[in-house]
């Protein structure tokens, strides 16, 4: 059983303060360009379920779940997102960029946390078994991401974690784009915010290019 | 790797209006007599933030989970009460008695909504680990459980499926109980309340008196 490739589900992908929502923006606006339908998600989230799920994996005050529960937590989501959000809108021909997907599971949940990647992989294939035709990972060293994003005030509790953490995260991200080349552009996100939107939007028209 | 078994963790199960909670009551009381520590819990639930998610489960106003989505719900809730409940009470020689535990996985989320029973046997044996040495299950034909299940008011979103739901949950049931007698009583539980609590009361009193 391997995974479906949709070319238009883009995916950004990227550690805490690599400057997602500003290259979001940016390549929504080229989307658009192309007059089809543009679904925007993010994950953890993307439906109102998944939304909830997301409360219980960020919230600082409760308590944290366990590593497996974790896991869990962010593949029950996933699944209800994929149904009940992405493929739907796939299938109807619209254009899907989501803030981040099962790669950051690999990064987060797989190489910072622990977690198992044969079974990261084996919940991909049962409950996900789509993967994105092109995915842009934003780059940044741990400090200069952590500085901007503690910079914007209230941390979550992924935010909170140790340095080490991200290092782990980094690696993770930077391991899965060396594995599968043909799907990733990485990006270098210590340029400024214009210099590295405008990178992801060349990507982007490059890979739209390539699907007329 | 397999399931480690605690001959102090006893797990109740059984299908809608079967009558659990007459019977909790009095197994509880039994254990009491051991003036042990005895730790009552639930599934799903058992830590707030279990609890939390069997709240997102068995919401009836809002975006109900897909199959897959339920499924992972379930055990990710069901890892954090191992972790943060059961197995810490067991390690300190606490009796655990639990209202609902993996058999229900195999029942509701495999036998009756269709779940893969080797993916769930794969949840368990990653992110549960351990299985009671005991586990009564009162088994009723569905048309009196859903009777006096439905006879209490408000019903839950699973409580709210239809009856060839609640059939294949009864079957998923037994068919647990016969591959596993060591460990399973089936306890018939159309007789009257106070039959059903005595015998599973005896079962129970047999299982203490082979532990000392």
């Amino acid at each position: 059983m391997t995974l479906r490739s949709f070319p238009r589900f883009i995916t950004l992908e990227g550690g805490e303060g690599a400057g997602k929502s500003t290259v979001l923006a940016a390549l929504r606006a080229v989307l658009a360009e192309t007059g089809d339908e543009i679904v925007g998600t993010r994950e953890p989230g993307g439906t109102p379920l998944a939304e909830q799920i997301r409360g219980l994996l960020l919230d600082t005050h409760h308590e944290p779940p366990t590593t497996d529960a974790e896991l869990l937590l962010v593949f029950a989501a996933r699944a209800q997102h994929v149904r009940e959000t992405i493929l739907p809108a796939l299938e109807r021909g619209a254009w899907v960029i989501s803030d981040r997907f099962t790669d950051a599971s690999y990064a987060y949940q797989g190489a910072a946390r622990g977690g198992d990647a044969n079974f990261i992989a084996e919940l991909e294939r049962r409950v996900v078994g789509i993967e994105p035709g092109l995915t842009l990972l934003l780059d940044v060293p741990v400090d200069v991401g952590l500085q901007r994003a503690r910079g914007r005030g209230a941390v979550d509790r992924i935010e909170a974690e140790r340095e080490d953490f991200f290092e782990r995260v980094r690696a993770g991200y930077l391991s899965r784009a060396q594995a599968q080349p043909h799907r990733f552009r990485v990006i270098d996100a210590t340029q400024p915010q214009e210099a590295v939107a405008a990178q992801a939007v060349a990507h982007l028209r490059e890979w739209i290019g390539r699907q007329a």
